[in-house]
């Protein structure tokens, strides 16, 4: 599927016709096809906190195979018969890496998407917090089992009043907050405002920072139980994370992962006005240095014969958590799959686990196939059960293909 | 003098206290002392574009005498004896880095200011749009005698109607506009304000974007004859830089210049929300990097061994243009210099040069002196006249020190 209007059309010229500007102010900016644009520029749209890079980047061995991989026949979930390279047209792919064995054997950009230009990761940002926490309890900085609001006394008599901090870790809180993205009064665009994350009524007299909005947030439902995405838990997360460490998200980042696996490029965050970074969406990196995260996760915390993380954290995340609760989160396209430390873990013959964000992003572990699939896309539909009928199953082919010798 | 409040103390905890912020829409926030930590995190503030580095950093040999030069004496212009170190840090010093036959020999950080981390260059900026004009009339790709509307038909019925690119180059234009920062109704906000620099209020109805507000510009007095320091002619002189070669001034910065000599750090530009680059003032580097770019000038456009710039690019610039013109813009710390191509000559018997930014932003070159100084500021005042009399007299002890060997 090409699209009607090139993605690197908009934005051009000086100035840029009206009608082909990037918006901040103008909901269009967020949707199909400006979308396309938006997701590779972000820092030119709203003010970001730079997540500092590697003092050296490391070398990323080659043993290419585009076309092979381009050809590998998919049949998708509901059925239909494509090919891998047609697959991630179809959706709208931004860029598509794949490691196998630590080599790159397949790397390529479309639309707007550059090699050294960060891409908005939407939820995958999510991953990077949940493993950060993780991380703290297994060194015993941060208690699991205790109430978050030891942590964050602020949130006494919200929603998380009576919650433990591993209900939120694994989505587990009853909190009154709609994440659908179809319905205009869901309270996901409450947060986003408060956040900076989009545009404000010139009335606006809404929560100025996330911690504000959080702290308007109602109880629905019990703690513990059913397994339900919502986006402010990750931002309670995160501010958990800081208060324990006396860091900001970016500087832990940076120092407990960007900057020792040999990052490319600087990542950044989206921030509010307080300058909270926005955990649950608002990273920014290059396809090349999450699929050195996503070799990082593979490896247990290994990098280049160091242990970066301690391989009890990321086994933590690998070995998922409830299947049934996850089961009540209505994830069609996920069936069998868990929640754990904000990674989605697929619990499948490989034990494959993965970071995923809107519009198309994701890091994928295949640690049985040797495999890292890292993607970036603008698709015209928010959520990835929109597109998980073909990423899944073209993940799993070059799985297989991959640990066959195929290609 | 030491700051009372210490610059690093702002935007800190999870949340910052309220009267802690540095928030984009306070005008605190530009002005000191907040302006201490601002300048050293724009984009943490505002949208902003990267001009993109260097493919590997260039190693600057060092050769530090810093102890030596923090004792120089200095006497300021109106007479008072002190040293090199108290003189610049009762001025409110970010950065100081002096080259000298290409070696470091001074590098020092003050405040919120990191070697990593971009400075806002203020006006500094202006002599990259200058340099690039001049670059592009050698070339023969620019008219300087040409009618600046030749390229921006745009500017047709505006103050810049008659004028030819030549006077916008050197800033001799009858233009109404007031670059007075201590008048608030001075033109200078109204650009800001359409450039996205500075808060709109909530009726806002002026221009859009930069170039909406040159289009608004009524003409004062003659073309031609004295120098009239106007930020908007930078703007303008970026438009035709950008019409000319069809790119971006963050691309012709970064393919020019900063890719090609080794910078660090992506310097990175202020944008309003058509993408247009703030070439007046929104330019923000690392110390480093300027100071290479500094090294360049010095040496007539080479770059170890390879000519980046025509030498008779810098040689136009170090020419300087009339100081009988110039002495007409009312500069009383600057007697006998001059404005050629948005460089401020100063015709001393060193044929010393610089670009220049608001609260004390500078790149300094002595070619006879051998000697690049980069500074970068935060001081009370905006204005170069509050600085110039300890600024100007330690760069020139410093040159003398250096050439007599006695550092």
């Amino acid at each position: 599927m090409s699209d009607a209007v090139d993605p690197n059309s908009w934005m051009q010229g000086f100035p840029p016709k009206l009608e082909e500007r990037v918006l901040f102010a103008d909901p269009a900016a967020a949707q199909f096809p400006k979308l396309r644009w938006a997701l590779n520029h972000y820092r030119e749209l709203v003010p970001t906190k730079p997540v500092r890079r590697a003092p050296v980047p490391s070398v990323l061995p080659r043993a290419a195979v585009e076309a092979a991989l381009d050809a590998l026949p998919v049949r998708t979930m509901t059925g239909e018969d494509t090919n891998w390279a047609d697959g991630f047209a179809s959706i709208h792919t931004d860029g598509l890496l794949v490691l196998h064995r630590g080599r790159v054997v397949y790397e390529r950009y479309f639309g707007a998407c550059r090699p050294e230009q960060p891409h908005l990761l939407m939820s995958v940002s999510k991953s990077f917090v949940g493993l950060i926490a993780q991380w703290l309890v297994h060194d015993g900085a941060l208690d699991e089992n205790a109430p978050v609001t030891n942590y964050i006394p602020e949130l006494k008599g919200t929603a998380y009043d009576d919650a433990i901090v591993r209900n939120v870790m694994d989505m587990r809180i009853g909190v009154k907050y709609s994440e659908l993205y179809t319905d205009p009064n869901a309270e996901v665009f409450d947060y986003a405002r408060a956040a900076g994350m989009t545009r404000r009524p010139p009335d606006y007299s809404g929560p100025e920072i996330v911690y504000d909005f959080l702290r308007t947030l109602k109880k629905e439902g019990p703690h513990g139980e059913g397994f339900a995405y919502k986006t402010v838990s990750t931002e309670v997360l995160g501010w958990i994370v800081k208060r324990v460490t006396g860091k900001p998200l970016a500087t832990l980042v940076s120092e407990r992962i960007w900057s020792r696996i040999g990052t490319e490029e600087d990542a950044y965050f989206m921030i509010d006005t307080a300058g909270t970074e926005i955990g649950g969406g608002g990273l920014n990196a290059t396809l090349r240095d999450i699929a050195r995260v996503g070799e990082l996760m593979r490896n247990r915390g290994a990098w280049n014969g160091e242990q970066i993380i301690p391989a009890a954290v990321i086994d933590d995340i690998a070995k998922g958590s409830s299947q049934e609760a996850f089961s009540k989160g209505g994830y069609t396209t996920l069936p069998g799959w868990s929640y754990r430390n904000m990674w989605w873990v697929s619990h499948n013959p490989h034990g494959a686990y993965m970071a995923r964000g809107i519009y198309g992003q994701s890091i994928f572990v295949d640690p049985k196939a040797e495999m890292v699939i890292t993607r970036l896309g603008s698709h015209t539909i928010a959520a990835n059960t929109a597109t998980d009928p073909v990423v899944l199953p073209a993940y799993q082919a070059a799985a297989e293909a991959l640990m066959a010798g195929k290609v």
